[in-house]
């Protein structure tokens, strides 16, 4: 099986690892994201788990190691947690336009999603095991089979100890309130709100408690951001920013690029996401280049989840550039341009998104 | 006295009530603002407090009211923060550069400055007086009389419980390890380290935790975000982006605006910030508008500290702008251009920072 029980107009940019994304249109058709339209980010094939096997490791700087089953995890209280998950690479495809990016998924503004999570929250399983100070990081490891440099092992990431502690940090076994499927994590995942995706591992394996950083790859080298003129040919893997929280970011989910609209009043919608906990304050849309702006409606603020958006524009006949851009609680806006933003892995883009539409 | 001990050459933007900033030259020359140079923002006259009489009152949502001597203060455990404030109008001459900003203090780069701290940590006075749930905000009140709408008040503001209990929030007593100045709070100041500078009231009277925001005037009503479009006339005060963290900034102190400089290798300075405990974790400087960016070399990271940065270019003779802008912890930076920042209280501005020279 590699469609995973997607959509059939889920747009599949890898089939394996899987890697896809859904329609744009589709996307911000209501608030949570159902399953088959939820992006899937992968590193490797989908690992099958027998879940009578499994087992959860607690280790590191911990008083008490826990080796936990699936049975020994449901009988925590259950914490349900909305947040979205958005890749680091949401969004690469502008970058791309720009200059080219070598051996990354062409990610559109679709590698993102809202769920409802439910599971066992980091902190309580934490305080199970105890912390043995000092300790600054909480490391996660998945059973999935990376294969890199003659190497294979799990995909892994770790977030600061305090995010663990106070950042509601979730370990799900459910998600939109139906057992975790096999792509999304079976049996067993991180979500880690606030965060590029890449830091709320599938298939969790082991958690270490430990003083610095992850030394997996995924957290040491890859998913770093690197100036401009960094390349392939010149990087120093131990330089570049860390990925953690996400920027501030919002799209245009309608109409799409290229889309012909009726002149006068359009509805024009889209999401926007903020990181770290902060919430989405303001979204703005232009059709002038960003010379004015008119403000969007917003559904609820939730925190950790995106906020979707719609505003009505008048558009005369002709070419247009709709503009969006979202400010955050820390009064963080989006950039303007995406070709001060570009980089050689294709990270974080966060630039204005535009579409240029015709009104008719 | 209306000097307050600062610096000869620091430039008085209002005598009284006192607003002032030091020389762009000057900020710079020490990771550690000295007192004589640290900017002062103030909405009313310096109270004359008799520090035998002081009381802090911590009250509201608490199961035990305080009411404190400033020796009973002293007696907690010391704690020492260093972190920098920096006013929300930081940098507004260049929005009023764009457009006009009336009635508003016209600060250039310097409302910032970066201070060692010691004091008490809100935290353990909370624990003394025990919370009362519901509680969500932690408000301050100073000692001083503003006089707005034919009322007088003591300036306040409020951080979220959050922040309080786990964000390194001070009272603080001393400032660079000398008792607290009369300009700058004598005789305790909340410092609210990562927010704009109007979180960290000065002539500390009371707290009071709560389940909203402050009421005061400067929570409520001044320091929020409106969209470009918004004025004075126009204005809906319930609503605007309630002024909390800190975004990303950065500033060129040297050389100056309008400096001659020898063309060839020219050494650039100044300093970068970021909000709410993020850590600035990269600054490019550009000679070409953003085209390419030179990474420039900081000093150490220390979370809610500012970090100073150089940077040597190499500038052909002629007329040359140099631009900087900083990455914080979430991959957060700076928007390019003022223009589409602009807001009618000349809040926030974090635009790229330009100089223009000539080399010669």
């Amino acid at each position: 099986m590699t469609d995973f029980a997607k959509h059939p107009d889920f747009i599949v940019q890898q089939k394996n690892p899987f890697n896809g994304e859904p329609p744009l249109d589709r996307l911000i058709k209501s608030e949570i994201t159902p399953l088959e339209l939820f992006f899937a980010r992968n590193h490797a094939p989908v690992p099958d788990i027998d879940p009578k096997a499994y087992r959860l490791r607690v280790q590191g700087r911990v008083q008490r190691p826990l080796s936990l089953s699936l049975q020994e995890i449901y009988a925590f209280p259950k914490t349900i947690l909305t947040a979205a998950l958005q890749c680091a690479g949401n969004r690469r495809i502008d970058l791309i336009r720009h200059q080219a990016v070598p051996g990354e998924v062409p990610w559109q503004a679709q590698a993102i999603g809202n769920a409802s999570w439910s599971g066992v929250s980091l902190r309580a399983l934490l305080e199970e095991a105890g912390l043995r100070m000092p300790a600054a990081h909480v490391a996660f490891v998945g059973l999935d089979g990376v294969e890199k440099n003659g190497r294979r092992f799990g995909f892994g990431g770790s977030v600061p100890l305090d995010v663990a502690l106070h950042g509601d940090v979730l370990l799900a076994y459910e998600m939109n309130g139906q057992p975790l499927t096999p792509v999304h994590g079976f049996p067993l995942r991180v979500v880690s709100p606030g965060y590029i995706g890449a830091r709320s591992v599938k298939w969790l394996s082991e958690i270490a408690v430990s003083e610095q950083p992850s030394e997996n790859h995924y957290q040491a080298l890859a998913y770093k951001l690197f100036p401009p003129h960094v390349t392939a040919k010149n990087v120093d893997w131990s330089k570049g920013i860390m990925l953690g929280e996400l920027s501030i970011n919002a799209a245009i989910c309608s109409p799409a690029d290229g889309d012909r609209v009726p002149a006068g009043p359009v509805e024009v919608a889209g999401y926007a996401m903020a990181g770290g906990g902060r919430l989405v304050e303001r979204v703005d849309v232009s059709t002038d280049g960003g010379d004015s702006w008119v403000e969007a409606k917003l559904s609820n603020a939730v925190r950790y989840a995106w906020r979707l958006w719609r505003a009505e524009l008048n558009l005369a006949a002709g070419e247009c550039e709709l503009i969006v851009r979202a400010w955050d609680s820390a009064t963080n806006t989006q950039p303007e341009r995406v070709a001060p933003l570009w980089n050689f892995k294709g990270y974080m883009n966060n630039a204005w998104h535009r579409v240029r539409v015709r009104a008719v």
